[in-house]
């Protein structure tokens, strides 16, 4: 039986699924634009096949090679979910889930579905009774969100969007209660191979410029706007009673996505969540693919340990599952 | 010689202990209430047997079937002092250790005899004159712990909790200086196979709302008390310079047990300290037994790697110890 | 071929380097002030030579004996550039970059040189036009820096430290715009037996008190000034995004050392950034030696093993260096 290769973006967590595929045995080529693929010819431990990506028709070209496109955040961003599904490549994992994701109606439904505490949402900002967080469309890292409790400055705001051709409708728009608690990302991988939902992590977000700004004594940040643009990832571990309450909320998630969403995730998955003084974790978002989070374990996650007895990061638990499903010939319960 | 098995409660950091246990090659029983069970059922690295606690009689049976009981903070709470002596069930560590822990003059009295740098406790509200933190009694990780200058806020509060039966006496609760320095949690392990104390790890308390308060902007947090929950933990590695400072503040706390409370401290405990601006680590509490801290080291502590060339959990540094003892017929001198 | 001993000084980052040398197969001595060798003979796994440091004829002893030096910060300010070259005694790395790092003036210019971001600096204080940070000399860990945006602050304090002798003139003070965004340490290891620049690792710093001020409601922190005195690192890692840019500052700073201080930088070195909103890093400082932040990599860095193929920490990524230019008689490019 001929082997799939993995077509991995260069971005994001290419790395560990680069690796992880290279331990697992598996054929990977690398693409990207030029001026991306550079930083992976550096590494001598990473042996993949390096390729310039010009435009979409590069993924007909590697759907015809035999390639499963291994989908990141990058790649929903920088090629996007038409060029994908045309193309017709194999996607590892569960494509129209891009959908849900990018509409804060759909996202918020199925997470409602999954019968998880989430914030409340306000769809009319006169409506707000609290301190809100103002969400922006688009997988951007949380550029552009701002924090408020005036209606008014939220107006503006949308108005301000909407006349720079930034948004089209203000329900492009997530006005959500900014919940009270630590930030805490909870990393899975649901497995068709094993029926079973791994729990593979966890990390915090490290934003900028919200995270610098704690820093500096409140005379001076006041008039400065908190930002939340992503710029890494630092390593937690949550109590250990904590870990069944993560399970199940991924669980549930997972449920909610097959019935909304048939046949279900498949593979690595975040859900995003705030941890309150009561000790619940509150989902406040959740990501259908691998979290750059996951990149804290390049050398092995401690929890994927805990199902596999060596250590493996995440990239390589896709590489895994990806084997498996071609060597027991069920790969068709693991593409989309 | 029969080996004995060590009984693990199902909660705080069992995972490290049973995987420990089994890379020494003892044998396990994991006990807890039926809901928490599951955790551990889901992962196939854990090879225990494990059994349901529906009460005090489980400690007997545990302990005619030969188990040695390694402690930690939710058995502490969950199961209690009482049942676990009235039980007679070989205690691995100091078991009156955990009385000293759950009086506050009695822990400040055992810091005060080690002759390391402490926070100033006012006894009487009214005598405060500085900023403070007011703590409750019980491991509850934080809860309910608030901070204040103002005496008649402590006298109001303190009040309110004799009203609603929270406490029994002013004197359940721990007024001390809120320092003003950074957290850092050192974990220790006292060995009387060995006749050392080796230093195993560090971490810095995650803990909710009051890590999460930071990143919102003074104009929206300067409503909502801090609370203290802790729900995770951080990695942190010290500026070496202070490793000796470390290590000679555990001997020191060792040597105090030692004359308060012999034949004093074994195995597993921690120094919690807030470092100032000279660098000083000032220790505001301890704990006693294996803290939570130590679940970031579950793929192995560097520290311990000083000490054991390998890569090794606190878990597994637990099991070494029982195992040499039983090996070497010195269980009596790790068992109370 | 005789093999050279390795020289380390005792503090800072001399757990890794000692047990980084072992690995590689090369003995070392362990030198230091009494107080300070005591930790080293704690740990069984380093089996290094240990001697007293009682004064620079030390250094001819070390160098009589056929040592190479490994520098790191405190071997700086505790025996200090004059007394290291008048030893003669072989210095891994590039000896001179220590005065271009004592002065501010210096400092700032190979930054400038090399065509990075870097934060604006101001010569007089009555220039300042926004929040700034001003940082006194000397390599200890942040201690005595004051965030301001008022010049008469400034002038009093830089008056003070002249009074006080703390200063001789006011050019050893920098004044740097206080950047807004977050803090992201990169470390770097410049080879020449490769001729390639490694990129090792990334870390935050945790400061004392200003890490821990956040923790306190503004209301009681608003009269306590910040202070910046390191106390340990904390991981993180950077967005994947984010590698190539730093690798491309650290060959630009690379190549500036090589243009102003040839023949340029070797082995372990580290550029010191704020990220900002727009994911672009600032560097506001280097450091031109090993720095204690590669101290969370104890047990191995995961980009180390992006070049090499197994886990390995800087100290050892040292002495593979030391000891490939040993055997290929290419001593001389690697110590000045």
């Amino acid at each position: 039986m001929k082997k799939h290769r993995l077509a991995v973006y260069a971005s994001h967590s290419a790395i560990q699924i680069l690796l992880g595929a290279q331990e697992e045995g598996l054929p990977t080529t690398l693409f990207g634009p030029s001026d991306a693929l550079r930083l992976y010819a550096r590494f001598p431990s990473i042996n993949s096949r390096i390729i310039e990506y010009k435009g979409p028709e590069c993924l007909n070209v590697l759907k015809n090679e035999g390639h499963i496109l291994i989908p990141s955040g990058s790649i929903v961003e920088y090629v996007g979910y038409d060029a994908i599904k045309k193309s017709g490549i194999p996607y590892f994992g569960l494509s129209e889930l891009i959908k849900w994701e990018s509409e804060w109606d759909l996202k918020i439904r199925l997470l409602e579905s999954a019968g998880i505490p989430i914030p409340k949402t306000f769809k009319d900002p006169s409506s707000i009774n609290t301190t809100v967080i103002v969400k922006l469309p688009g997988a951007k890292g949380g550029k552009g969100f701002f924090i408020t409790d005036d209606p008014l400055i939220i107006k503006e705001k949308l108005a301000e969007l909407l006349a720079m051709g930034k948004i089209n409708s203000v329900d492009e728009v997530c006005i959500q209660e900014y919940l009270i608690g630590v930030t805490m990302y909870a990393h899975y991988f649901q497995s068709p191979m094993f029926d079973r939902l791994e729990i593979t992590g966890f990390d915090i977000r490290y934003e900028t410029n919200v995270d610098g700004l704690k820093r500096l004594p409140s005379l001076f940040a006041k008039n400065i706007s908190p930002s939340f643009t992503v710029c890494g990832n630092i390593p937690v571990y949550p109590r250990e009673r904590l870990l069944e309450t993560f399970i199940q909320y991924g669980e549930r998630f997972v449920e909610a996505t097959r019935k909304l969403i048939p046949p279900g995730i498949i593979g690595p998955f975040s859900l995003e969540c705030v941890i309150n003084e009561e000790l619940e974790p509150i989902v406040f978002e959740f990501s259908g693919r691998i979290v750059a989070g996951t990149n804290i374990y390049l050398l092995g996650s401690p929890y994927l340990k805990l199902y596999w007895g060596v250590d493996m990061s995440v990239g390589r638990r896709i590489a895994k599952e990806i084997k498996i499903a071609e060597e027991t010939n069920r790969l068709e319960e693991i593409v989309t």
